[in-house]
């Protein structure tokens, strides 16, 4: 029998996807340390080697399926108010990376980065880079507007915007919540006004 | 051939010992997802019951290993300028995390922390809750002299002041240097500042 080319990359398609979802739900159910693509196949339906031909290694199909997640867009408002849109937009990142399921999965996924550079690389790439510019366009604009001092370092702003939260995530392990966001933004922003 | 008891504690601390360098010279050797109990086994010319007789996994065994090594003291010097001294600190710290053999192993084992807690916990208790106490006394003696606002938060800033260098270490993975730690201690002084 002879199959249209046009239906193959479809299913395709769809048994990638349900292979990532797999191993999403498996990664949530016993942790990334006891996942195997055995158990992976197993839930799919598919072969190992079906899983082998995708991705070389569990750690490259577990990255493929997290950052395949499409989390609600991390986008910032611009209302004029650079603390309110910063306020504004880090909750709703908290409220993601904070909470399962995308929580536990990006925490293992960062986990795995320290131990693969292929994947610390994709990570940044696909998730870390575009919210940097995000971050930047925003400060830019407050910027302009003269709410941020004309000599500060936009791309330091980020890692000290950033950093807090992910030391908070990643270190100590605390939760991280709005209000603990809201009192770095405070502190950081007393530091980046204009000088009167 | 009966032992003497007195005899027994130490060569049980040596082989301690010994095992744990094994699990460190192999995991900056191989990197962690490599490091089998059977090659450290070999390694340390033990069987490997003596292994788990000692740490029940891997993650364990290489946790305690990397903790138990001695780091320079990274003792904050009192000269009565806060910004000298955290600066003075924090260059010896970056030399220690930034390079070789510490740098990899930490990274290694704060990965493993993301995905075990009991690795997580043991870290805080036995390498971040010690340094943040001596960041805490220093920023506090600083607070005395009035170099640090009154109404600052010194564990927030602890989370200000450590969060950008493990950001870097751990998400953008670019270097940490003295310059950049410079200039975060900078921008956070300057938030820090009393008003006037």
């Amino acid at each position: 029998m002879v199959r249209d080319m046009t239906d193959r990359s479809p299913a395709r398609a769809d048994r990638t996807e349900v292979i990532r979802q797999a191993a999403l739900d498996l990664a949530l159910e016993v942790g990334f340390n006891r996942l195997s693509i055995e158990a992976v196949a197993a839930r799919a339906g598919v072969g190992k080697h079906t899983i082998y031909r995708r991705w070389p290694s569990k750690g490259a199909l577990f990255m493929d399926a997290v950052l395949s997640v499409n989390p609600p867009a991390l986008e910032y408002p611009d209302t004029g108010d650079v603390e309110a849109d910063l306020r504004t937009q880090v909750h709703a990142a908290i409220d993601l990376v904070g909470r399962p399921p995308f929580g536990p999965l990006y925490r293992a996924l960062l986990g795995e980065a320290q131990h693969d550079p292929a994947i610390a690389a994709a990570v940044n790439e696909r998730f870390i880079a575009p919210q940097t510019q995000r971050t930047i366009a925003r400060l830019e604009a407050a910027r302009d507007q003269g709410q941020i001092a004309e000599e500060f370092d936009l791309e330091l702003a980020v890692d000290m915007w950033s950093g807090p939260l992910y030391y908070r995530f990643l270190i100590t392990q605390e939760p991280i919540t709005h209000e603990h966001a809201d009192r770095v933004l405070a502190a950081l922003l007393a530091g980046m006004r204009p000088r009167s």
